[in-house]
């Protein structure tokens, strides 16, 4: 496996770790970056990230063995759209986005016939932001959700899947919709629930804010993420969020009703029907985590 | 301020902690211990938590200058039933428990004529639990909130807060109303919020959980806590909890319709405002903590 020329459309921290980790296993010739501000591509190619930058995506594409879109979700649609014309026979074309679904057959449909898409979405990242805070090492011990359609290339199946484990990544292999079922429950919905309580405060009399404890800032943390993009996960995730909504509201519902009718009973069983749950998630990720306490409150 | 003797009610990680730091600041002569096992209270007494312990509510409180509460809140008025008959002229009973409201009147009401309650709610904890997890410093820069009535006695409420003081804490005067209705926003409803989310991906498909990220892990931390606890707090706030969640899913209503209804533009300003306000909590508490990147999905 190796890529001539490799073209990276978002220098942010996914996109420049892919950059350097494609580098240090020698996968590729020649890098190519391209993204919104042309003075970031510019330090990225001076500090070694890519070999070249161009805003111009005839230039990026026309010659390139793979294309990985690294940037958020919401724009795959608009660049697809624009590079399609540009891709040589054989290229393939992949991506980091954390929604696939219908995201990857309308991708696929737009495919010329020649060329491949194969979706990917690496769970890796670091607190910080930007190509500055990239590592070649950031894919390591990762997992990365690989979600090939029945129509996918075999082959450019089993480059992508080479290519995520030699930057060190264990891989699933999902359809786009369970992929997109799994994360609507487990990160997308958790985030509006997590808006919500925080608007919910704010409608209450935000000066209670500030006698918040861990349990509230730990359950509320997400909260703080880049909202365009939550925005468009949210949209293009949809079916399955307000699918997860609405069996969340009646399992809220039905705690709200133990506690109305003081059904202690009931309310004990469901408490503890979480607790365990959510305690078998600590032993299975072997978390190091803190049972709550009277200061989680 | 100097207690002759004082009973402590529940040996956990707060009674070991209160009854560690009254001695070290030479706040009482003598500390009696009572609690659900002899065998622990014997092991306090050996390695000097307490000087003495006793099953029997008449021995414990008989002389008692100062008692304190400070087992789970759902027991305080089993326990205070029992206490009140045997308590002296001018015995002071407080609590470290996390509800107030109806409650304190409760306790307040069912006093002697001469002894007198004031509600307390120290701020304070530890990873660990159990009288061996105690430290005398636990209290040491933590709220402790009081809660006074109209009737509470002018020279207990001065005590309990020099008492306070003392053991470190910095001193909020709360109404009881006010105190619940603040935690169960911060603290009470968010607990319920974590355990109807757990709850909802156990229903979805329980494997899902295996898939979970950082936030996943953190929004649904305090899910671990005691169900026992917690269900006895539900049921104490049960007014306050109950509006709160009403409040809560209207929030949660407004966020689903946008995304519904794909009003990418209101959406966007309903995340925004949740990011903005929790923002400022960080900034506020001067926590230290990662804004949520991709593998905190």
């Amino acid at each position: 496996m190796f890529f001539n020329k490799t073209a990276i459309i978002g220098v942010g921290l996914l996109g420049a770790s892919i950059a350097l980790a494609l580098k240090e296993k020698k996968l590729t010739r020649e890098i190519y970056g391209c993204g919104r501000q042309e003075e970031r591509l510019k330090t990225a190619c001076q500090i070694g990230i890519i070999d070249k930058y161009s805003l111009n995506y005839k230039d990026l594409c026309s010659d390139a063995d793979l294309i990985i879109l690294a940037t958020p979700v919401g724009t795959f649609r608009n660049i697809v759209e624009h590079i399609t014309p540009h891709l040589k026979n054989g290229t393939i074309l992949s991506d980091v986005g954390s929604v696939k679904g219908s995201l990857v057959y309308e991708i696929e449909n737009s495919m010329p016939d020649d060329a491949y898409y194969v979706g990917a979405h690496p769970i890796a990242g670091s607190e910080k932001s930007g190509f500055e805070a990239a590592a070649s090492s950031l894919f390591d011990g990762a997992n990365c959700i690989i979600t090939p359609t029945d129509k996918t290339n075999k082959n450019a199946l089993s480059t992508i899947k080479t290519l995520w484990e030699t930057l060190g990544c264990n891989i699933i292999i999902l359809s786009p919709q369970k992929h997109d079922a799994i994360f609507s429950s487990i990160s997308h919905m958790p985030h509006i629930i997590a808006y919500a309580l925080v608007n919910t405060i704010g409608e209450i009399d935000p000066d209670f804010l500030k006698y918040s404890g861990r349990g509230f800032i730990d359950t509320t943390r997400i909260a703080m993420s880049s909202s365009n993009l939550w925005r468009d996960i949210c949209l293009l995730n949809k079916e399955n969020i307000i699918t997860h909504i609405e069996i969340y509201k009646n399992n809220l519902d039905k705690l709200k009703s133990y506690i109305e009718n003081s059904s202690s009973e009931t309310l004990s069983e469901e408490i503890e029907k979480a607790r365990c749950l959510r305690l078998a998630l600590t032993k299975y990720k072997e978390i190091e985590e803190s049972i709550p306490t009277n200061d989680d409150y």
